[in-house]
């Protein structure tokens, strides 16, 4: 997901918030989790792998790609319209091997339970990965399982890890974005986040809001396939799209200006957004990509998006251009444009 | 560590525990554990890597072989003499690797942290962890982190997993044991468990024992390069020697026999099990291996660990029998012998 270490390495050059204690903000997957990871993580951990800031280290192996990458889940509740933590933990790991392009092939997976967890929930969970592995053809091939004190977790914790291999030719990276390109967006905004805010009963409604969760491996599969002139894969998990978008402006130095006329979503999700002020463009997103392309590229590649069940709703949303550096525009239906900025603190706690 | 899925994957086929909820037992590396993951995991995630039952799974792409590994860390208090779980949390990882013979490479890390986490004790995690990657010659190539409420968590839980490499030739499984091999134990019982409760105040005094926490692969890579019929090494960690031996008898359907007169314990530790009524053979250890070795290679396989600062005090601690299949047997030194069983329910919970 876009807020591993490995994307949000250099990416995002932030002055350090100046708070000494973890606050929620800081798992916002906006600029208090880039400062975090920036200041105590990347000086301790650093390594070409990690600084290349993407969503899953690059090592080569005996002439073999490998793409590396790991997730924790702690999302609440643990069941939701459209899916569980046992979902969401394959799922975010299989994406986050694809969006290098990789071929996501081995899993790993760390449970942390609370004590007085009910069995048939854990059962839950458990079949719930293994169907997820079975869409993604990964293998879950080792785990641990710990216990802590009643109290001292919220249920249920996963932590996943995965491996995948990179085809020759294949180079997928944050920092390749080029002025002309299309932005391509797989689907709709911000179904996760507002799935899992009515599982939370906090849309003071009736919503009939599911979660997008779904592994995307085949939908990367089938750009790859078309040939296109693929410069950069995301999927817009915490902080949505505008926060990854800000990511790739900054990793490739480009501005990139999205049509909100152009951008699809959910009437049911536009309306929750709008009662309780949200942006669609922050919200979480768990079964969608972005995806830079040549332009002369773009219709081939909506075409295969739109082909699959997990791309139907694929649009143009934007472009990339020389200008603002760094920067991400939105155009209004008006003509206007506005800047959009990266999330700063924490709009949605434990959303994944 | 030994309560991987891998490792507790077939071997230890024992009733499922009749409890509807966790319980801390089911963290305890012991028959609940098994029962927990051959109950609840196995089924669902079933493959050939995990079947295997080992610390690592093991994998083939492109004609490399990848060992695979995952572990959770929830150690309370978070520094202890001799270690944090920081350093926890590499070397447990390094070390899974280690035990299939693998060369360790790359790790991943996941953090979950609690609101209101004191920063600077974040800082000193990340620089343990930092420096026992150094030691271990792994990079940390990817991660990620999340945040939960105050109360959520316990501080700060890291869930690491690892990817290392196999040369060829090696072949070290826990069914490998057979008859007439020498058991070998790298150093002194129970170091990590009692450094632990002494820094919990559980002691009730003040005893100078230190976690013996320290990356293997130096220690095993020195093994190999013996040239000894290594035929199994497996790190005792939660459930301790006890337990592990068990699933080693388990895995191979071997007896194993121990000479308690040859168990290597220090009188600090020694004098703290007396006092609180624990057996140091269920005592957990983070930075000791055991290694079962063709009886004619013993010799140059203790020599090696001997001349190694993290074996200096390796043993050989028992034999491999024929008989009583799949069980551990303790000859004391007046010449009984009792049977060494698997740890039932929880010792020490949170010990890593």
């Amino acid at each position: 997901m876009s807020e591993s270490v490995t994307m949000q390495g250099l990416a995002c050059p932030l002055p350090l918030a100046h708070t000494e204690k973890i606050v929620l903000g800081h798992g916002s997957g906006g600029k208090l989790s880039h400062d975090l990871i920036k200041t105590y993580f990347l000086p301790a951990f650093d390594n070409p792998a990690l600084r290349a800031g993407n969503d899953a280290g690059i090592v080569t192996l005996d002439a073999t790609r490998l793409a590396i990458s790991a997730d924790s889940h702690v999302v609440a509740p643990l069941f939701f319209p459209g899916g569980d933590i046992g979902k969401l933990a394959v799922c975010g790991t299989v994406n986050d091997l694809a969006m290098m392009g990789a071929t996501p092939l081995y899993l790993t997976a760390g449970f942390i339970l609370e004590e007085g967890l009910d069995m048939t929930l854990l059962a839950r969970v458990a079949e719930s990965m293994r169907d997820a592995a079975r869409e993604a053809q990964v293998q879950i091939v080792a785990g641990d399982t710990k216990v802590v004190q009643r109290g001292k977790a919220d249920g249920l914790y996963i932590s996943t890890a995965g491996v995948g291999v990179l085809r020759d030719g294949v180079n997928i990276h944050g920092a390749n974005a080029q002025p002309g390109d299309a932005v391509i967006l797989s689907g709709t905004l911000g179904d996760h986040g507002i799935a899992v805010l009515s599982a939370r009963g906090d849309l003071g409604f009736d919503a009939d809001i599911v979660s997008d969760i779904a592994p995307l491996n085949e939908l990367v599969a089938a750009i790859l396939e078309t040939g296109a002139a693929l410069h950069v894969l995301r999927d817009p998990t915490r902080g949505g799209v505008a926060t990854t978008l800000n990511e790739i402006a900054q990793q490739s130095n480009v501005g990139i200006v999205l049509r909100e006329d152009a951008l699809p979503i959910r009437p049911a999700v536009a309306a929750a957004c709008e009662m309780l002020g949200f942006d669609p463009l922050y919200i979480a997103n768990e079964g969608k990509l972005l995806a830079v392309v040549a332009s002369q590229d773009a219709e081939r590649v909506l075409r295969v998006l739109r082909a699959h069940k997990y791309g139907a709703d694929a649009a143009l949303i934007g472009i990339v251009q020389a200008e603002p550096r760094g920067r991400v525009l939105l155009k209004t239906s008006i003509g206007s444009a506005r800047v959009v900025d990266v999330l700063m603190g924490e709009l949605l706690p434990r959303i994944c």
